[in-house]
């Protein structure tokens, strides 16, 4: 039996074996991919992003006992920028595994950085494909809402959960307001602190919800009154709910809002579109990791390393070293840009 | 007079001119850049990152005020993930101009987000060339340290300081770990809160310093009792040194520190190495943004769209379809990636 016929009959190891292939692009990783492929698009996949120390890992957790509490199988993908250096992704899984231990309904996997820019994003949309073939209802992924990469990763969601705490201090204020675009949905976790409401009606306010104070400026959206959630004309107002993750309070309200919201994408025909956009920030990642490697592998010995030498001692600027590089003719390689 | 002569000549509003050109990959741009290229390589590049609530900004512009005092110019790059969606660069700008304000030798520029992943990297290299042609002796750039993007970024610089500060809870405690191996200096902030000496202990246990309790794995450097700085074998043992940004305390000992690294990548031949991994990292973003943008002009209309909806309906998988577009015969363009 092939890797893949005993992945889709729910064989764990098998699962974990073609994982561990996609995260380190190994040689049969594509055909794997290719032939898993056509067995996804069943998982509802919701993205949680939020600053160090809102909590995020906790309400994941929460939520994922929410789903199995249901009788939902959970996927969980916990990326992790910073465990190339260190044991920080394991370390999250241990804490993650006191709760859900022994529960063949979840599987947890922590990503660590693939190396280039953009590995991180493709190997994470591969393990979301490998999840989404081995038949998990819900996958949830997990990435700390304040680089680049992350939000990029997080936002290629069906439903992207943004994670608030109060008293996070100024600079943790700043991004929040980074993050309002992406979110379809906001968690002001850690709620009993002091601060909470004070978090919601900031919230409110940057939704235009709530007056702003004098010389504040609002997004210019005027809400009014609207309720949360789908609206009369086709939008969506992302809901702000209170939760307190490490005793579970207000989880099972944000899982509603999470399985609302994936009602919404189906009846507005939004899903197809988010579909679209999964498809093509996948399409792109590989597209760009395939042309880099043609050339790389094009170039002559030494060829690259001339030209950041030249560089280095200012003899050539880059952008011109770089024209060099594209225009080289190499004959008998065919894997390279050329220009006219 | 050229842009390129007046901003030589000490032109700040040519200097912000060729940024904007720079910062927007104007049709320009290349040709700026290629021009003021011979002109750089003169500046000390000191990346400064850390987690929100670290108070990096606030320590980045102590050092450039401690800079101003001994008579050096300071240009400032603040990478801000976030801003695209809103003001926070802006308001970062703000808070700096009431300490900076007016002074003709110090230069402040915010980045946002460039759209695509390391579009951001790319500009930052791109404004660190024009600042270092534009003369500045010392250029900061800050980022927030805990996306892989912005984590590279700051790595990219000559000297890297990793800003901690105490009680930002575990989950900051995780990422301090994380970005240990590309500190050449440590600043633990906020010195008078309490946890400080704690914060230093770790990491003095992270560098092998101080004996690590029961169940703790070092990094396996057995430093013993070695000062910090340049070592006798030519290594180079990051000091850790503790400063309070907001009274300026602290600020003179790790301005000396960095000066103290910059010695030590001269005179053991480091320097050129650092030179030679920011030339490798800017080309390699270039290359890969000529690539994909050569590709996409030579795709013909639609023919992106109609794998994007191939992919998204699940009749092809994203590597089959990768693989499609570059191996595209496109008679009369010359510029796209052939395949045997």
């Amino acid at each position: 039996m092939s890797l893949v016929t005993e992945l889709l009959a729910g064989n764990r190891r098998a699962l974990a074996r073609i994982i561990s292939q996609v995260e380190d692009d190994g040689p049969e990783a594509h055909a794997l991919l290719a032939e898993l492929h056509p067995h996804t698009g069943r998982s509802h996949v919701i993205g949680v992003t939020g600053a160090p120390g809102t909590g995020k890992s906790t309400l994941v957790n929460a939520l994922a006992k929410t789903y199995r509490s249901q009788g939902q199988t959970v996927g969980i993908i916990a990326v992790d920028p910073t465990s190339p250096f260190s044991g920080g992704a394991l370390l999250g899984d241990r804490v993650r595994m006191r709760d859900l231990a022994g529960d063949p309904g979840v599987f947890i996997r922590s990503m660590a950085t693939r190396g280039s820019l953009g590995g991180l994003a493709r190997a994470t949309a591969d393990v979301i494909l490998v999840l989404d073939a081995a038949g998990f209802d819900r996958i949830l992924v997990e990435t700390v809402g304040v680089g680049q990469a992350e939000v990029e990763i997080a936002s290629a969601a069906h439903t992207t959960i943004v994670v608030e705490a109060p008293g996070l201090g100024d600079e943790v204020q700043a991004i929040k307001a980074g993050v309002l675009e992406i979110a379809d949905l906001f968690a002001v976790n850690k709620a009993d602190r002091e601060g909470a409401d004070r978090a919601v009606l900031a919230l409110q306010m940057m939704q235009g919800l709530a007056p702003a104070p004098a010389g504040h400026h609002g997004t210019g959206r005027q809400a009014g009154h609207a309720a949360p959630g789908a609206q009369a004309d086709g939008a969506w107002l992302p809901p702000i709910t209170k939760t307190i993750a490490v005793r579970g309070e207000g989880v099972a309200a944000l899982h509603d809002w999470v399985e609302q919201h994936a009602a919404y994408l189906r009846e507005t025909g939004q899903l197809a579109r988010r579909e679209a956009t999964r498809a093509a920030t996948a399409l792109n990642h590989i597209l760009r990791e395939r042309l880099i490697a043609a050339l790389f592998a094009g170039l002559t010995n030494g060829e690259l390393d001339r030209a950041i030498s030249a560089i280095a001692r200012r003899e050539l600027d880059p952008y011109t070293a770089a024209d060099h590089l594209l225009q080289a003719e190499k004959p008998g390689f065919p894997g390279i840009v050329r220009r006219p």
